[in-house]
């Protein structure tokens, strides 16, 4: 098999060379295609005046740019500190996540760009702060991505994996979200189904059956723990803006950030009782803490802007928090073993089941929807049937919404698949099998204080000498 | 005694029990009792058009939300991270921080929504952003006691503290605030003084004689007190957000985040000249440093609104600088020599005694009010002299306010006390007194790299294998 | 020469004099000077109605609020953790980092207060949101000069740096935005160019010859560096929020945050491209990836309000990503070599470069700007070209962009050449050679776990006891 040569990890060409062709390509492209829109553009004032809008303040940025910040610090801080778990890939899961986004957003604002925002009059894409949050969604669906094979691919792989992960993203969503016209705010399914299921099939297609020669760096130490829930904090906390960054001003912001706030409370509790009731001495497993207590806001994500009520999204943290702590438990290992799918991160635990969860309780909120609760206005806002969906009623809408997961699971599927295949190529620079989860192939390491005996260390050579 | 039979840390069936029943039973009272609010329901756009409010950005979750967020923040990084700083407690610090916390937020929406949100025509709470807030704020009261007895306590008996500890605070901040008529936007007395005592009376009722057993435990290491600095700094940081997140809209909740800003500044500066006048050859002291800091916080907690002055800020920022660093050099050993309460993260400095100072420092603002100062209309609704109180005047407030002391300490020790001898039943899996500050009793520890020799160290197990 | 002596880093006198002084000053300063302004005041409810206000979210406490807070954790979190790399002077670099910024948020108030919001009518200082993100900038500057000098002065040193810093801070700004009219929102030149200079003369002014005898302790270990990482980010992510935060309401911060956003993306890539390119194997530097992916966010500064389109910011920011990689491989020994310029944390390529870049790009911006672009109203807001200015034109606000960068640079090096002559002075307790880049002399520290045999380990003394 092509794989099984000899490992050579020096990316000191292709890593500089795919950074600097993308990048530059952005630029042209950006340079063609992207402007500010009337909101972000000196024109603004004269825009406000001719529609009469009263103040700045209803600037579509006083609006959003608040949870437009939480999202951006749940892509970096975020997903990137959850991965900083493993005791010698800090750096790698840390850095290359940022890597990943900072490429990703460009990418994503021109792809999704295309195809929402595109300005017909002068074929230009016209930017504005609900863009960028976008941008920043698009690009957790490749982070997620990430967790199935971190710690064993290299940073040109992360690259190619991004710009197909973008590409596909854009396309399923407009699938999704204008042709079959589901909602989905909190992309239970747009975001997260199709990101697990992307990076599930990759990591499948990059199996590798000897990686347990890598098992003495496949675990994390105290400190690596500590810093990973730096990540899961960040995330727990700004889920409610990140299922509110999008949604309709007023009640639909308000109400998701309310619903999005008590699934994850409830996800919480019933983490910590089965992490605990499983273990042996009913000890609590830092795994789960750090992962499953998040996919309580994973599976509101579709609902959130829903009347799903309080107690309906204390139901579903309830139920995720035990499916995805039992993942963790039993599925993980099973799919190691029986379906060749190595999950660093168990992202089928947090994204996958709680995605699909997620898009089921979407369908079945929006198909009972009803004028009573929801008032005669509120439903047509809510569920945006105006347009071409004028006479779009709740149970059929509830269909749509049904659609919509498989949609994002045949997308996921499908493009890892392709995807993974392109990755299984020798020449991306990929560890072998016994340097995985670790920073050393990829990274200068400063000498480590605690293995260097104490005169020795007084001779280790300042770190800006090396340079 | 009871407490003195072998212990029996083994929480396996108790956590979960606990979490799951008292879930359960908070998804059916949600279910009987919580609704949204006008303003996070689907009918907001009737009701804006009925109440002539002209735009979405009028609905209070774009005046409350930014200040939510970072209060969001504060309880669970900022509590959570400042208890890291033990050396072998830094799961447990924010580990049952995470599960208090989001336990105490749904009991305390229910508790504060029938005081203060139920809504009498039908029966049910209507939530929206403050009471999210407010819920934040409840549980603040509960993480502040978690601090006296930090790393001496089981999670079984944190939720038991929290069951309690929040259904007192509402019941205290009701009659405080309702019944009182006292003002405190920042909780110096309803959350900071109740939470210390709270914490302290319970600390004393379960006092370990030979805690000096665990001494190695009791310390921090270089890394651990940098987790905690991150913890302090985001406490510091949003200070200025917790007291002015549920003050009046304008000009309350700017100055309130003016006056806390300067206190916090001040505060800062007198506890490094206190930590370093007080250590031989003027070292600083980290415990100092992510402690007392905060003081100043606390300290204009119910006077952030008024009109304090620059000055005034900085002068009570000033003053709990030094109160609180001396509380730790001398008051903290005093307290457990003489007094027998054993305070693990200096509570009593932190939030005890600055509590009280915030309470007479706003007791004597409130009282030296006028129309001068405030305007005639400034001071109707700084003070909220309306309805039944709309015959107050600054000097009576005054009054009301220093009441409101006396209620938070005697709801503090009260409760505490009771609390406390409830956690002495010897049925809540605590740890020995040679097992405290230890997260070995209830957390799967990885193995830990620098104990293990190099050879060994890559034969140690897969996190994941484990499960 | 003087500084030859014996070095007695005690500062138990000195520090708590000059902490206790210094504040005591500010409270009587406070007390005759600051007053909150018409939007903080309590009669900002008549204010509202005398100037037609329709409503309280018109206060610019809501314009402002959320992106005052995302500064603020730059300045704490973001540079005070960006300075906990170094393995033994984490304290030193988050603790500092706290008490210059508490102090000098306080001054800034005062200096910047005199040059910009003084009420001649009453002789006071009105302060409001505004003011606060202005002193926190100004804060910024004096941190910036701290990196450059990091680990090889005493807190008494850096007390006297900020007191200085922010004085000259204050005049320079007045000079280039009020005598100048330069236009510079995120301080390219008045904050990162300044601060940059200002703390490399003072650099040079210290040199140190034999620093190599604290070589040792001249790097990271793993987890400092993950640490450092959380102020990258923090800085990384909020950058937006930092140059938009006191530009225009409306188009100018949504702009502005745009701008920002894209410059930041594509340095990532250039930074990482570059870093790859430049080490042996092409492994990652952390030192590069934690400083020089920022450079894009100095590098927009001046521009970030501007027209500068979105490609037009990838521009910027791929170009900074170069230059300050770059900077760190070839610019800093070469400086710290021939130059006799010590730079800690490589503050010329983080700040110094791509501030000065940031102000040709801005000059070069401005001189471009035509009603064709902007509108003439918009040209107008942009540039305010109002009152003593209403006669200009772009083309000459190049120029006046242009003049803004040399007084920025002169007052930097003028005033740090005198600072730093006044910080040679045998009084400071600053650290001997051969302890620099060490926490021990200015923080008791805790004894470490993993120098000490297991068995003595237990035998270390709790924390507290040592009070």
């Amino acid at each position: 098999m092509l794989c099984d040569r000899p490992k050579n990890t020096n990316v000191r060409l292709s890593l500089p060379a795919v950074c600097f062709v993308w990048q530059i390509a952005m630029i042209i492209l950006f340079g063609i295609f992207i402007r500010y829109d009337e909101e972000s553009d000196a024109h603004w004032i004269e825009h406000r005046k001719h529609k009469n809008i009263s103040s700045d303040i209803e600037n579509d940025f006083y609006f959003r740019y608040p949870s437009f910040q939480d999202v951006h610090v749940m892509i970096f801080v975020g997903f990137g500190f959850l991965m900083t778990f493993l005791k010698r890939y800090s750096f790698g899961g840390v850095g290359f996540n940022f890597l990943i986004a900072a490429f990703g957003l460009q990418w994503a604002l021109l792809m999704q760009g295309w195809f929402h925002s595109l300005d017909y009059t002068d074929g230009k894409i016209k930017i504005g702060i609900e863009n960028l949050i976008n941008a920043d969604f698009c690009v957790a669906g490749c982070l997620i991505a990430y967790g199935a094979i971190l710690g064993k691919v290299s940073p040109v792989q992360l690259m190619v994996l991004t710009l197909f992960g973008i590409t596909l993203f854009a396309v399923e969503e407009f699938i999704i979200l204008n042709l079959i016209h589901a909602r989905d705010a909190g992309g239970s399914m747009v975001i997260h189904t199709f990101g697990a299921y992307y990076g599930l099939s990759i990591s499948a297609m990059l199996y590798r059956p000897n990686l347990d020669q890598s098992s003495a760096l496949h675990g994390s130490v105290y400190h690596s723990d500590v810093f990973a829930m730096i990540g899961t904090l960040y995330l727990w906390m700004f889920w409610p803006s990140f299922n509110s960054a999008i949604t309709d001003h007023g009640d639909a912001q308000h109400r998701a950030a309310i619903n999005t706030y008590l699934a994850l409370a409830a996800t919480v509790l019933t983490t910590m009782a089965i992490s605990s009731l499983f273990q042996k001495h009913g000890k609590l497993d830092m795994v789960h803490i750090q992962n499953s207590t998040l996919a309580g806001g994973v599976a509101v994500g579709t609902a959130a802007e829903f009347m799903l009520m309080p107690y309906g999204s204390l139901i579903v943290g309830f139920c995720c928090g035990i499916i995805s702590t039992l993942g963790y438990i039993y599925l993980t290992p099973f799919m190691e073993k029986y379906l060749k799918i190595q999950d660093t991160c168990g992202i089928h635990n947090l994204h996958g089941m709680p995605g699909v969860i997620g898009g089921i309780v979407g369908a079945i909120t929006a198909a009972a929807a009803s004028e009573a609760v929801y008032g005669q206005e509120g439903l047509i806002n809510t569920f945006d049937f105006v347009g071409d969906f004028k006479d779009m009623v709740p149970s059929k809408q509830g269909g749509h919404q049904a659609a919509g997961i498989c949609v994002a699971v045949c997308f996921g599927i499908g493009g890892g698949v392709i995807v993974g295949g392109i990755l299984r190529l020798p020449i991306w620079g990929d560890p072998a099998d016994d340097s995985c989860f670790d920073d050393e192939p990829y990274w200068e390491l400063p000498e480590d204080e605690e293995s260097i005996p104490p005169i020795v260390q007084y001779n280790n050579h300042m770190r800006n000498k090396d340079v």
